[in-house]
């Protein structure tokens, strides 16, 4: 097990390193992982052909082996994402604020990377390049661990990374991934506080709980995300509304930022709530409502108390009938998990007071929740989203993979 | 125990009101909170007075007892304290930038209250007003845990804020402390992440890293503070940088801050040592120093390894002769502890590499490691000092209790 402190010792050493690499280091670095993924595919695909055949042996569900398949397509859109990154601004070295003293002592915030990171996430393989790729251009090192069923291909894609930095003069051990598949090795490296500055858990709630109840790091993450939209008692027309409903429920509805409750305002119910229920089955969703919903319409399921706080992750969604904004705004802060909400509405004041009161990590007028997420706000690719509030709240990309140290240039300052 | 959960839900509850509160109506209850603390001066020091016997019972030092004692001129502090705290801007509300997508969706960041914090102390129990008020301006309820030494004054002040605030529009449970001094209880409410964003402990290292090992909350924090100046081989003259080395250690050692080893570059040592030495016995610290010092002086004691990592908060202080700039960088890195680091020098391309690659909250050159402070560094009262490097490294202030939400703008923009 010593090997995992080794591993989280390497890494901080190399962060020390990565951290002072410019810009035309670190992209020169980049280019040349994206050029090795294109050159050592038949390498990787070999790699993964292992882990695929553990997978069918082991009968996991085809969609779990798509998920972890290394084609020449997901390969493509490996090398395009580090592409991505060596074009977006690297946030390290930036001075976001400066400002003098009375006493003549020149104070400023600059922006340094965080130093050591580790991943933990299940599944997709090709986590190993996006985030090895996003903590390196920040300026960080970064240890991953990933699920064991993506082991051969998880180690095959930093040894292609480790093969491009070695023409480098950044160090290899800036992207490591976990040598084993123990589980004890996670809570090992949990408390490894000394090495690491934040864990990132990607994957289902009980993993990310476990994580969070183990780890004496700092933890950022989201444990699910119960999004609603809220129809106000008056809006622009029925087609918009029906539009960014569907879109919320049905577009990828296995994704943290889909809709997974609709509240509506009582005034507008009779009309609208028999309407959106046709197009929701239209699109194969499952509606199950509350019981003033079941008094309107008895063409869906009833929804117990456990929806309420359920991510459904599918196409179902729940619905209630709710008497005012003031209600709405209230199941929100009851039920919600601080991700994703949205009000629907033509009223101004009411649109301004979800704005101000919704305090989710982010918060929607008259658009689908599907727009949560790093790229579509426009900060580039994104390591996750979170929920935590502290340091960063939402989509994170680069920037949030950095904090702020004070720089103060004195001559001979001295505090009376 | 029950009783935790209660006093954790109340605040949830109390904070989604004190997140709406204007800044007017905030200030106004500040003001408040100022005047019932002047008006209730003879109930706080007969409260006070039960926990100094108890103290005087116990066998407390009469260092102890004096950090207890709510004499007047502390109440009057305390006062100034809080009316300090309403002339401070209102971070609340601010956003902090603005962008426009090519799709046409408006997208902000607006800075919003963390929510609820708690926090755990020894001694003081000034920290109940000045803690309070941060919070209560920052727009986050709190949740305070004193020392049991000072149980009666916390609770005393809490009562005080409490009159205070009945007569607003901001609720009673904003500010609230423990009703007992059961240590379970604090184990009990740092699994409460449901209801509370953030955990600020304040103490003894032992405290805090207890902290660390049982909380589910997001903890912020400093360990300890084992600041370094290191004085480079080209210095402006002797007098500067020795009353910048006096000031940082002798001047208040009892604080993080204070300057714990002196780094002193080889090239000057000969000379430079012997006086800095004289000097700092002179304002009566004593001086242990590396096998090189003995070799140029024999008037100090020798350090051992385990000084290299001392936070002595005393008047002692290591010395080490390094060879370069890069050996006391890698020393800082080996032993610092992310607080508090400072170069002497008159070389330009030493101050710029020193203020690049040491990457501790604060970082200066020509200046005193006591400046290290939200008040010295302009942004008055703070909470705390955080070596943690996510969401607040180094002082916080009032707008290190905030954090940003996505705000977005849309006119039924959907996902493609």
């Amino acid at each position: 097990m010593s090997e995992i402190i080794n591993i989280a010792k390497n890494a901080k050493k190399a962060s020390f390193k990565i951290a002072k690499a410019t810009t035309n280091e670190k992209n020169k670095a980049l280019g040349l992982v994206a050029e090795y993924l294109d050159k050592k595919r038949s390498f990787i695909q070999s790699e993964n052909k292992k882990d695929l055949e553990n997978a069918k042996e082991a009968g996991l569900s085809s969609a779990m082996i798509d998920r972890l398949t290394l084609s020449d397509k997901i390969i493509d859109s490996m090398i395009k994402g580090v592409n991505d990154i060596i074009n977006l601004p690297d946030p390290v070295g930036e001075v976001v604020r400066m400002w003098k003293r009375p006493n003549g002592l020149e104070v400023g915030k600059k922006r340094i990377p965080l130093g050591v990171i580790c991943m933990i996430f299940e599944s997709r393989p090709n986590v190993v390049v996006d985030a090895g790729a996003l903590c390196l251009k920040s300026g960080n090192a970064v240890v991953l661990r990933g699920g064991k069923e993506a082991f051969y291909s998880n180690r095959a894609l930093a040894t292609v990374i480790h093969e491009a930095l070695e023409n480098t003069d950044i160090p290899a051990e800036t992207v490591q991934v976990f040598p084993t598949t123990d589980r004890a090795a996670i809570d090992e490296i949990l408390k490894l506080d000394e090495y690491i500055d934040l864990v990132i858990p990607r994957g289902k709630e009980g993993l990310i709980r476990k994580v969070v109840e183990n780890s004496t790091i700092p933890v950022i993450k989201h444990y699910k995300g119960v999004c609603h939209i809220y129809v106000d008692s008056e809006i622009e027309d029925y087609k918009t509304a029906s539009d960014i409903i569907i879109n919320s429920k049905a577009q990828r509805p296995g994704v943290c930022n889909a809709l997974e409750t609709l509240l509506i305002n009582e005034k507008i119910a009779e009309s609208f709530l028999p309407e959106i229920v046709e197009d929701l089955k239209k699109a194969g969703v499952e509606v199950r409502g509350c019981k003033k919903c079941l008094q309107i319409t008895r063409d869906i399921l009833e929804a117990t108390d456990e929806d309420w706080d359920t991510e459904y992750l599918d196409l179902i969604l729940s619905i209630k009938i709710v008497s005012s904004i003031e209600d709405a705004i209230e199941h929100i802060q009851t039920f919600g998990s601080d991700h994703t909400d949205s009000i629907i509405t033509s009223n101004y004041a009411n649109a301004m007071k979800f704005i101000e009161e919704i305090n989710s990590s982010a918060v929607f007028v008259n658009a689908s929740t599907r727009f949560n997420d790093g790229g579509e706000l426009g900060l580039g690719a994104e390591i996750g989203i979170s929920t935590t509030k502290l340091h960063a709240f939402g989509p994170m990309g680069l920037e949030e993979l950095t904090t702020t140290k004070f720089i103060i240039f004195g001559n001979g300052h001295i505090r009376k």
